[in-house]
């Protein structure tokens, strides 16, 4: 159990990162106590902003000393509470925030570095400044953070070309609980040197140390995109249209993505100037993007002439393409309005769960049925990403109960249910949101005993005060 | 320190895996108690050659009640020693080769799941059987296993493209050290349940675990491809030449494999029916494949093009273009024959290490100054994946030194200036063989102390009795 800071630990760093890193203002924690959906409130000793890994350095050799608890924290994005501290308030908050320099920066290499602290979108405008990619995005991609991004194994829409971060990170530095820093940012493409330190800090969640930078991995400008918006009367016929355009277009497709038309009503309510693309409505929708290299065939004609070839097909009921950049925003502000416009709507039970991809149409199904049968008036809007077998499994509370209590009882049983079943179908309960405190449990109860048991045993050895993030991924 | 085996153990496992399962008989033990290069000679209590998963569980709970040592096999062709028990014969040496189903295998899920003794051969015609392809190849595919694959994060002729198994496995089973059995086959795209086990065992030379079965991930089938020989005047010329057909064709340049003159040579001294694909000398040669999918412009055009214009910019001297199969085969039949040849010639010092992509041609002018300088009449063929960053960097003894002495000395100084001088450039010891005995030394004195540490932590977390594959990756 981590204890308190003690008073000359608070007035060393206090001296040590001067006013701009260190603060116990209330109006200057406050807007970070809580996470941007408002589920979660903590409390913390202290805000430490570092500017410097050796800053990170000697604030965590410092907490390891005194067995101090740290909660890292990016952009503050996460849906699962991984970055709020705890109520009782021993931990510090160490923001990331202040260290965001890219430090490098090659097209020939295809590699970007990148301190913790810079945020997406500025990883995408560097990226585009010399004529390079980087392929990750999210609706979150101007607050999240590269070292939230690695530490959550974020994932986002173009999964389906180029994997999650675990694919696009090719070199990490980070501070382990035990304050020494490890160096591993040279960006080597091969390299076999035991046990892959980097990807086990992907996806850890703060609770095995902190990421101070990465290189990433850029790949070449796209050529052309093209964005369409498809009307479909299934799960299963949208599997069988992504076939279909994957087996015409290859990796071109670099996105689907499966939208119900009870989440597009949502948005259409909640979200100004938004419409349904469609002339008719339609039970299900997919968004697809295709990409084309420079030089090659445009792909708004590859992807025109795979769906006219679709629609003869039966695979899809109707079809539009953006006829520009504007067009394609407006589409993809459909699909990335759902959380907004959902929040608006009121207070959910959120699920960003997996199961293998030719099983996900009749999991929708099954899923929808058995929890609409146990729970009646509840309603579900389950969208997201199926080319990668997941999607976001939300309940909406019955209309006429008080969604705040209902979210906790009968919501926890509801979410049990919906873990069984993703369980039983050999899936996963946490897609591409990571565990946070909000899954600890429900992990604990669902996952493989041996892959426990590991986990287990790998935060024991390398934290072993239990310092770094606690509460998260584990139970508290 | 690991115990022999009691009788009673023996007898245990002699009687629950049967005649096929067990076996002490020299003659059976013989061809997997030494490396193929014949470089390391172990001894072993006996061979176990379990059928099933449940097997393995079975031997390794037995195995760490009484703190027997195991060192699990598949095709045993490191290059390392990674697969050779040690001299003193009290472990067990346990052959995954008679595991070797097909345990599922889906065009439409893009995946084949695979016992752990399954041959890359094999592999690579199952997923042509249904249209796909497994995209990971290197010169011992006759007889590496997946098991050994995963281990060892094999790399190969690929990587630039499709990466290595560490991008290519989708799920895992494993028995763990505890004798517990990880389910992890599902083959999720998107999994963020805390900390990849799968990631943890990928690499780990068996000293985590054993691994039973893997489900890989398929991509299209080729629809066309091209090889061709390329005569060039230096590795800076070579780097440019593959930035230039990068630029030009993006990722369906599929490999990019350097060849200096002298390992040209030597292939043509010892493997018969191979000769000199250009009219002229080159001081060194890339071996260029580009592939096209199917529907698509054929990759031959576009290579030709790509190279007529390289000829054009004086990026390359000469070029050939495979005119069929069996000239393409004959050209990948030079690179893939260096190895061979090399043993052939006598035995030499292996070095397989990498530096960041754009040092390398740099590295391969200082590297050998430097040990040609120290110790004259060395010989240094340096060949392999440069657009990966990695070469085999191997050293001949001077021609009238006795080389089984010069090997061990002066060779041993001859690597630890090699591994300095690629440890100072942020490179890697061994970019794709693993560690195993040969360089646990060399990486308990070059790597990062924070990896070391928590690599350390790691394994003696999860295997306190130090029974998996015990002298590989730490030293004994």
């Amino acid at each position: 159990m981590p204890n308190p800071p003690s008073e000359t630990l608070l007035r060393q760093l206090a001296e040590s990162l001067g006013p701009r890193g260190f603060s116990r203002a209330p109006e200057d924690l406050k807007p970070w106590l809580t996470d941007w959906r408002g589920r979660w409130h903590g409390r913390t000793a202290a805000l430490l902003s570092p500017e410097t890994p050796e800053q990170v350095q000697a604030i965590v050799t410092q907490c390891a000393a005194e067995r101090v608890a740290i909660v890292p924290q990016g952009g503050n994005t996460s849906m699962v509470g991984g970055a709020t501290p705890s109520a009782e308030g021993n931990s510090f908050l160490l923001s990331l925030r202040r260290m965001r320099r890219i430090r490098e920066i090659s097209a020939s290499d295809n590699m970007l570095v990148a301190e913790a602290g810079l945020i997406l979108a500025d990883v995408h405008e560097a990226a585009e400044g010399i004529g390079r990619r980087f392929p990750l995005s999210l609706a979150a991609k101007g607050s999240a953070t590269v070292g939230g991004l690695v530490s959550t194994n974020a994932g986002g829409t173009q999964v389906l070309r180029f994997g999650t971060m675990r694919a696009l990170v090719l070199g990490l530095e980070a501070v382990l609980p035990d304050g020494s820093l490890y160096h591993g940012l040279s960006g080597l493409r091969k390299d076999n040197r035991g046990y892959d330190l980097r990807q086990m800090l992907i996806g850890a969640e703060g609770t095995l140390g902190i990421v101070t930078a990465a290189s990433l991995r850029l790949v070449a400008a796209v050529g052309s995109r093209a964005v369409a918006w498809t009307g479909l009367a299934s799960p299963d016929d949208a599997l069988r249209l992504l076939r279909h355009l994957e087996g015409r277009l290859g990796d071109r497709v670099e996105s689907f993505e499966l939208i119900p038309s009870n989440a597009l009503e949502l948005v259409i309510a909640h979200i100004p100037g938004t419409r349904a693309p469609l002339a008719q409505a339609h039970a299900w929708h997919a968004l697809v993007e295709v990409t084309a290299p420079a030089g090659e065939a445009g792909a708004e004609h590859s992807l025109a002439a795979a769906l006219a070839d679709s629609l003869d097909r039966n695979l899809a009921a109707d079809a539009t393409i953006a006829a520009n950049e504007a067009q394609a925003q407006a589409l993809w502000r459909l699909r990335e309005s759902i959380a907004e416009a959902e929040r608006k709507q009121g207070a959910s039970l959120k699920h960003d769960i997996a199961v293998p991809v030719s099983a996900m149409p009749g999991f929708l199904v099954s899923a929808r049925k058995a929890v609409e049968g146990l729970y009646p008036g509840c309603r579900i809007i389950a969208f997201g990403h199926l080319g990668d077998g997941n999607v976001h499994f939300n309940v909406q509370p019955p209309a006429d109960a008080c969604s705040e209590s209902w979210l906790s009882r009968p919501g926890g049983d509801v979410s049990d249910l919906i873990y069984d079943l993703v369980t039983a179908a050999g899936g996963s309960i946490s897609a591409e949101h990571g565990i946070g405190q909000m899954k600890a449990d429900a992990l604990a109860r669902t996952a493989d005993p041996a892959l426990l048991f590991a986990q287990r045993a790998i935060k024991a050895a390398l934290d072993p005060a239990g310092i770094m993030n606690p509460g998260k991924i584990f139970p508290g």
